[in-house]
């Protein structure tokens, strides 16, 4: 049996027309955007967007975080089926991440108008405030804010890196609704996203079927050796700080291979003091990054890493302290909604496959709330948060019709 | 047979006046000294010791590098037995770094004006001009000029960091002589120094019988990787610049290890970019210090240390580079001189050890030109270039003690 209006495929010209048209607000000289969360481009990207919505004859709300939906009614009443991202960037983002999602949303929604397909349940498409955290930190603020996991008080008094506040930007730029967040509530939540990793495009894989957002541990250490003179120390008498860093970046990625699985550890950040070619270093600073998409598995990595340094450090006579920069739970998406994407894929002749999601999304946040999932799609040589940030028209294409169909689904869901 | 003067000893209460009071020039409020070369500290050290040489009856004369020599007569002709070192520092130095071979000589002339003692040859104290080059570069100015492995013209025209030239700085102080550099001789060289290490301290030696100069070689690596997302890049598709500087310090120190004897290896200095807690690290610059007392060894680890390097590089697909940024080969000092200190140390019933300097001295410049040798003493916990540096006055008289007799014995010898 075949799923009301199955047989019903995106536009992708209209669909590249509107990325491309968006791409040009904040668009920047050599390539890329920037539309940083409340800034002018952001506010003009947001007209351009909710213009679109209106003009497919959506009902667009804004909240009082600025989080904008723009509902299709169903036969019935009732909550949609949502289909959201975001629009903001960092400072020099690309023309797809975040984008993708809600334009895809529009597609979906003129393939129904085009059709006079009208579902079960409502349809809609909404872009939240601040995914980014490029400007306002935390990042997935009005995702966040929305599903109630972040105070809107808390969120609205953010002081980002201008000095200037949440709450007095969405007033400025016109986007402080009077929407109370909680009031509007999803059925179901997609996201349609770039990968922002290799895996995809490495493996010739159309789409991704996200199973969920891998946890995050961010450490700090600090190691505290003796400063020395590099010519007159004997080795057997050193307190080499950096040598005790060196050696937990090699175990981080030793505790990544082991553990396998969806396991990763960066050290992206590392500094020698006092950094002078012939002096031991006595302080070695560096950050630890471990991700994973099931908790015991986090925990453990971070027992391992932290075990390897101060083994390291101990052996050299060194002490070494930590702090948590960042930690979050891993979150699973709908095993059934995953399915169903998987489905949905094969049934368009595309190749697919479950992976995790390595970066935070705004469908994190309604996972707890609602069925939730994501369709990923590749990402040319994995790059992202980049002005080369780039996905083919026909790569997707097919993420899109994935979306459509299971957006279809979903809103005539019993 | 004892030696004319065996049995003369230093007087350590008038060396460590003479000491303190040198110390107060330049001196800093929280301890330590500042007299950075041709400053005005610099110059009125200069003139304090050379109101010191004079009152001893010393025949001054000063280079047209500012070098200065204090001689006094033997019974023959010819180039007299020097005792040198300088009286410059680094901007937060000791009291004792340059400043104790350079007043140790004017004791050991002290002593023999005392006891009537006249010499077959003549016994001459020097100072020489920026042997630290914390103002001017290169190190070792003075005695390199002195030496004829730098040139006058060279040596003058140098800009220091404040913008300043030498030859600038000699006239406004008063210290640009106009004896050529090379007509002053040497018939032998001794230098008595803090070793700036912990070994004689750790081991409870009173004397190091400085064998030689270790040789030194700094080369600076940039390690090209491949920025990448910590979170979506699994750990196979990683070229992780960072991971590969990690290794290459693991591998100094297992270099050094490995070699064992005078090797010293040491990552000072070490560069991440981006440096984002979040972002693989596509950029390394780092800097390897090796230190080696003979030349061939020093070598093998330059080998070592860049196959390690190149191999690491290799197996995460980042290319590596590579700039010398410093290299000397080892110089050695008299073996006869150093078994003369070796058997006055004994004789004066001290402990004593045939080591190597690590660090670089005026002694080296004379090396290959007359019998040069060193006497260390200890430094305390190691430090130098440190305001806390420190050395006990019944530490100075051994090493002083040690000078004078080996003086004695150059200075009569036939």
């Amino acid at each position: 049996m075949t799923a009301p209006g199955g047989n019903q495929r995106v536009n992708i010209a209209r669909l590249s027309r509107r990325l491309e048209e968006l791409g040009r607000v904040g668009a920047l000289p050599g390539g890329g955007v920037c539309r940083l969360a409340l800034s002018d481009e952001d506010a003009a990207g947001r007209d351009l967007v909710v213009g679109w919505m209106k003009a497919l004859g959506l009902a667009v709300s804004v909240d009082r975080l600025g989080n904008v939906w723009g509902v299709r009614a169903g036969t019935g009443d009732g909550p949609p089926v949502l289909i959201g991202s975001h629009i903001d960037t960092v400072a020099t983002g690309g023309l797809y991440d975040g984008s993708l999602g809600v334009l895809a949303g529009l597609e979906v929604i003129e393939c129904l108008n085009d059709a006079g397909i009208v579902t079960r349940h409502p349809v809609a498409v909404a872009f939240f405030t601040n995914e980014e955290g490029a400007r306002f930190a935390p990042d997935m603020m009005g995702s966040a804010v929305h599903q109630g996991t972040l105070a809107l008080d808390e969120a609205l008094a953010v002081v980002g890196i201008d000095g200037r506040t949440v709450g007095a930007e969405l007033e400025r730029i016109g986007y402080a609704g009077d929407v109370e967040p909680a009031a509007l509530r999803a059925r179901a939540f997609l996201e349609l996203h770039v990968e922002q990793g290799p895996v995809l495009e490495r493996d010739g894989i159309a789409i991704g079927a996200v199973t969920g957002v891998q946890g995050i541990s961010w450490t700090e250490y600090t190691v505290a050796g003796v400063s020395n003179h590099a010519g007159t120390t004997p080795m057997a008498l050193r307190c080499d700080a950096g040598l005790v860093a060196a050696r937990a970046i090699v175990a981080a990625r030793e505790t990544a291979l082991a553990l396998a699985g969806s396991q990763v550890a960066t050290v992206g950040s590392l500094a020698l003091e006092p950094g002078l070619v012939n002096v031991v270093p006595e302080k070695a600073v560096f950050t630890v990054d471990l991700r994973n998409t099931e908790e015991d598995r986090l925990k453990q990595a971070e027992r391992l890493t932290a075990a390897a340094i101060a083994k390291a450090a101990a052996e050299e006579g060194a002490t070494v302290t930590s702090r948590t920069l960042a930690r979050f739970e891993p979150v699973a998406f709908d095993d059934g909604l995953v399915s169903r994407i998987e489905r949905a894929a094969r049934d368009l002749g595309h190749s697919v496959r479950r992976m995790p999601s390595g970066a935070g999304h705004d469908a994190q946040m309604f996972a707890p709330h609602c069925p939730t999932a994501m369709i990923f799609v590749p990402s040319r040589d994995g790059l992202s948060h980049n002005i080369r940030e780039y996905t083919a028209p026909e790569q997707i294409e097919a993420g899109a019709d994935v979306l459509l169909q299971v957006t279809l689904a979903l809103a005539n869901d019993a």
